[in-house]
């Protein structure tokens, strides 16, 4: 939840640069505490990230190589709003091309920030299920090595163990699980 | 866990921006497919973020001005490392100076990568105990209009129903709880 009683004001916008997906600026805004500063802000155009819930009460994950990460990460399937897309297209989109599934059930989870210092990014959140097999089709630039099914409990423990660490994948599973959408599976 | 089996080699690296926290550059990349490709990349020097839970079984959740949110968001407190700062030091630091606690404990609880797909940026996080009240110092630009506690059973509800919607402030209350240290407060 955004209070939005309180906002800055944007005096000047610098643009830095536009690339496929960011659009950074450095923006000189007045905060509601009447300071004057620069802040680097990366506009994004949000995204849509899935947890795939099958019958058997396992969780796809997807082994993705992340530059930025320098290495393979764990993270459930997700990606960028592609323009004039609702996040409900994209998460079906993005279910399909990375974890080849389709969905007869998308249940919304509400969205968050990721990193709300510097960018605009909001991710939206959905539980999938009633998962039936579809063709996967990544993007030339994306590595997924290896779609895997885990038992929710596994899931879970990897959680507080801190081996799964990708911010959106531990905030979507945690919000299904406290809303009690991953006890037992579903059909 | 980030698995380094597999790695990018990068090819050329372009400066677009380099600011107080962040370092942005476009880095042409032989990604481990063999592809080429020009990935923007946000270097940042990491941060920490800290659950501080009360002896009475509560969370200290800060009320703060987010320019990129467009508004004020409930989060823990977190900042970014200062140069050569060990995550611990900054975790107990940052409590002090945004929530005007010192903490007894301060018990790692992981990193995340709150948006790997163009960010190295790694939080690491933190839950404090023993809390004893210090003097609040804010940053110029920091814009914290309240420090309030909530008991714990109330934030997991506010996670559930995405009141809640700050990535590494989920992340490191579910953390917590999932390895049971929000049970009963501490002392």
């Amino acid at each position: 939840m955004v209070c939005r009683m309180v906002r800055a004001v944007v005096l000047s916008r610098r643009p830095v640069h536009k690339g496929r997906v960011l659009d950074i600026g450095v923006e000189r805004v007045r905060l509601p505490s009447g300071v004057e500063t620069d802040l680097e802000m990366i506009r994004h155009p949000g995204a849509a990230a899935i947890v795939p819930l099958t019958a058997g009460g396992e969780i796809l994950l997807v082994h993705q190589y992340r530059h930025a990460a320098d290495g393979m990460l764990w993270e459930v399937p997700a990606g960028t709003l592609s323009p004039g897309e609702e996040p409900l297209a994209c998460a079906h989109r993005e279910l399909e091309e990375e974890a080849g599934m389709r969905a007869a059930d998308m249940i919304e989870l509400g969205p968050i920030f990721p990193a709300p210092g510097y960018t605009n990014e909001r991710i939206h959140l959905f539980l999938a299920r009633g998962l039936t097999p579809a063709a996967q089709h990544l993007d030339t630039d994306e590595v997924i090595t290896e779609v895997r099914a885990v038992p929710v409990a596994e899931v879970l423990r990897q959680i507080a163990a801190a081996e799964l660490i990708d911010a959106k994948s531990v905030v979507a599973i945690c919000r299904a699980q406290a809303r009690g959408l991953l006890a037992g599976g579903a059909g």
